[in-house]
């Protein structure tokens, strides 16, 4: 059989040692396995190259993708999978494994709709919003990055008696910020999946100030309907009076050496792709639910949707007391 | 209800962050929380603090353990235990959470032979041997303390074309070695609940300088019945005609601010903790199991054993080609 | 003599490094130490709590400040220094040794206009702004930081080739900017002391791609006179015909642990204080200058322009080749 | 003019970006670049690589050495330097940068009795022991990694109450333990260079408890004349009556990503070195002193003591208090 791998969308740590494990794993199981760089724009620009055991050395502790990826409009375009179709099978490749979000798990959806090789995709992406997986490979680095920075950032709050506004990654999703407020601690956690109340943290704040509270960490996903924490951030100043610090943590949470937990979660699922495409298993995303391999059919990868722990919500306000 | 917590055995990172959950989830359930220093020698000694949700306040992302830590020959003792159950009843206190390994959960056990309190155990000990939980307390922590140590010394390792031993923690339990050795993309990797043949390692690691691996990495946990690193190495060094490097990471696998994963675990059974002494639910250690919350009576953890993933031990092989 | 100390305008890392220096240098002295908490407002709020060897103990390894830092308008007024210079009377304190930036060196200035009391200052800032010393505390925490966020940028400029602008602290001095562009590797660097030409920095850019450049960093001070990074994104943005990623590191450059560097030299200033005090000698900040412990009048602090090396400032193009 | 470069002996973090430095300002003055691998042996075995500024480039934030290093018998006889001078001029390399300790400057002062081309050396050792610059590239770095390690050792000697003996490496030299020492606020810092006397360690400890020291931190060099970390270990636990924790820090002093000192350190002499070379300079280890370049002939570099300085010997004292 021969492989190919990709990375589509955004980077995340863990996404080369997932490629590790499937060139290791694919090579034993007599496999050709084939990087394709630049994610699906890669198949159209023919950007190939023959992975070996040896090529994927040093790789399992670096962030980042060795295959790098990218973001293709012209994939998109039946005109587009069409001829990614025929170019996989002008190379031989009958079997692909595409690691990355919910768009990436579309894109080989659709691709299966002109092509005849076995598709299996991997979740990758900090934002842990794909359908099918208890954790997608990079999230868990994503908040540990975000969690040393606010320690950093603590200093400073607890110096100056500050209340700081943090905002993490999460465009669509409030996962990461949802760990990131648990785990820092932080008085409030603003998320795009439950209304948020200025004037109730504003309350909440003031209360704590009361209460002898020195400083505040106030988390604010990308995304949360109430704005950017710019924005928050000014009319929250207005509200507890006195001014807000802001602090974007931005790019530093996607890059870094992957955790152990990315780290395994990715090789597991890494070489399972590889056992699931020689055995016929395709059209799925692997995942792993409540410690087992999952596989969820690549359309319920978005059309359901991923919710947040309940038990996770209903910590926020007795810990941050 | 007025509870004591104490932390017992050997330290590890998350335990603060369980403090807190106890006091903080307590206080708003109407209970007075008093710490107890020292482990349960401070039962003994009458080191007792009533803690306020102030005092646990910037304490999440610590290592190590605010209430110290303790081994007591005197408890073990049967005077000992009614000493302690004396003690506690003399203050008043009527709820235990006591956190640690399964020394920890054997103190419970036995002092419920002599007090009428309720008692309730969190595992919190690094090396991940306790049945009941899929992870203990401070394992995540410890395990990326020892990948970022040996990211550090694969510099070395590539730089100088060295085969290298690295002595992870675990004495009788290969769980830190099992996860340190996948996450790293260790050559071999060395535990006690797995034969060690040392002939077939150096084979592997000849094989592998054929093929083109410039660097090895070997993890040994701390109690292999092959003996530990240094022994090993000398014994592999001739074997494989070269003289190994060996590392011991020891203490600072210990230590450090606690990762997202811990610090979330000991929230949510800190949390818990309170509820199940508050509904009458005791003599169990809480644990997460499939991500819900388990109830293990004390006796079972240490009498049944916690084995290690077997999909995890049919990984090593493979993904070290 | 009773000494009092105090830490001014932004914490930096390494002040608690150098307050317990001074305290444990002045115990040694037969000094009596009172921590004023809240910077030169503490003295008019009466902030004060008498420091041991024992409360500065676990200290030297923290970032902030254990004093807790702040501005004050009062202090500003010829009233507050004169009420200032009165409490300070009556408690008998008649040495001060305050840390900070410049701001905090006109603050003593102008303090001994109205005070007898004897006063030393130590440049305690990440900015590395302030005449007298080849470095301040603080400052090599800072770049270090800066260099760890952007090791992480790294991973996803590298995986999306993409041209990243990393806008660092320094609102009036490129001296952070400087440091973590050469150590970074930055195909360019723009300071408020030089002039930025986009145009030039287009066009590196450009020749850097046709020569094979994968990605490129732009390191940006706050201050540059071209605008903040993300106006300046957008202007090379149009000159490359790529859109560049922007990242604002902000106030984690501020926090965490301080370095070797940081943690000697404050330890070193803070004990050369006490001696300076006990010694007459007053009137001065204390540096460090080619090794050696420098006095520099506070007037000369802020009056004399601290000028960025010229060697450094001719590394720059020849090694972003 | 075409100008060889090499790394020997010990890897230090900060060789990557001295070679860097080398090759890309060697480039600019239209010199030709050959990498050597694996030290001078590498000479011998023509283990040569030419180099571009694109070959160096993503390297100068990494640990370790490109150019991997290694030791060599056979370039110490005179057999062996007179092949390395012929094979050098076969390829007519006419310029030889070395960058290691004062092994390393051993080789090239030999060499040239051989050779007719210019050399120069640069200072790359953790251990700070050459004469010649205040600090060599890597050291900054080994301390660092030093200090995170003892931060996280902190934790649990604070959960603990213990006294941990933590050593670092220095087989002859004290520099590393006396930073380390100072920097992570020792109660002792044992040193080849001075007296080591146990019984007054052993007091000074048991005055600290007395006065209400809840853990303690002795810093052992490697090679103190009263023993290694474990017997100096088990002495004085017979002394304080208690028993004392060691822990060995070993390789990972030694890798890491280079901090900014390094970096900028490694950068200034490895464009120096360039310049040297072109203007007829040789002969020489270059080095950085009270912030200028400094030449040092190669014999100077081992015959010539480097002091530790005095004023941190005497800061030891008082600041463990």
């Amino acid at each position: 059989m021969k492989v190919g791998v990709l990375t589509s969308g955004g980077d995340s740590p863990g996404m080369n040692a997932a490629i590790r494990a499937i060139v290791r794993f694919g090579v034993l199981h007599d496999c050709q396995i084939v990087g394709i760089h630049g994610g699906y724009q890669g198949i159209l620009d023919k950007e190939y190259e023959e992975l070996s055991s040896r090529t994927v050395a040093h790789l399992i502790h670096r962030g980042g993708t060795c295959l790098t990826t990218g973001r293709s409009e012209e994939f998109k375009t039946e005109e587009g999978l069409r001829r990614a179709a025929e170019l996989l099978d002008s190379i031989d490749v009958d079997g692909l494994v595409a690691i990355g979000g919910d768009g990436t798990m579309r894109g080989l959806y659709h691709l299966q709709e002109h092509w005849g090789g076995r598709a299996v995709g991997l979740p990758g992406t900090i934002d842990n919003d794909v359908y099918g997986t208890d954790y997608s490979i990079g999230f868990d680095t994503a908040v540990n990055n975000a969690l040393d920075a606010i320690d950093k950032i603590r200093d400073t709050a607890e110096s100056y008696s500050r209340v700081f506004l943090v905002e993490v990654m999460g465009r669509h999703a409030g996962a990461i910020a949802l760990h990131v407020g648990i785990a820092s601690g932080a008085s409030a956690i603003l998320l795009p999946e439950t209304p948020t109340d200025l004037d109730k943290i504003a309350a909440r704040i003031i209360e704590g100030r009361k209460a002898g509270k020195s400083s505040s960490i106030v988390i604010v996903a990308e995304g949360d309907e109430a704005g950017n924490a710019s924005a928050i951030g000014e009319k929250l100043s207005e509200r507890i009076g006195e001014r807000c610090r802001v602090s974007v943590l931005g790019y530093i949470q996607r890059g870094g050496n992957p955790t152990r937990m990315d780290r395994i979660l990715a090789s597991r699922l890494g070489a399972r792709a590889i056992e699931c495409l020689k055995a016929g298993i395709d059209g799925v995303m692997l995942g792993e639910i409540d410690g087992e391999i999952a596989e969820t059919p690549f359309k319920e990868t978005w059309t359901k949707e991923k919710k947040l722990d309940q038990w996770m919500l209903e910590l926020i306000a007795p810990l941050s007391t």
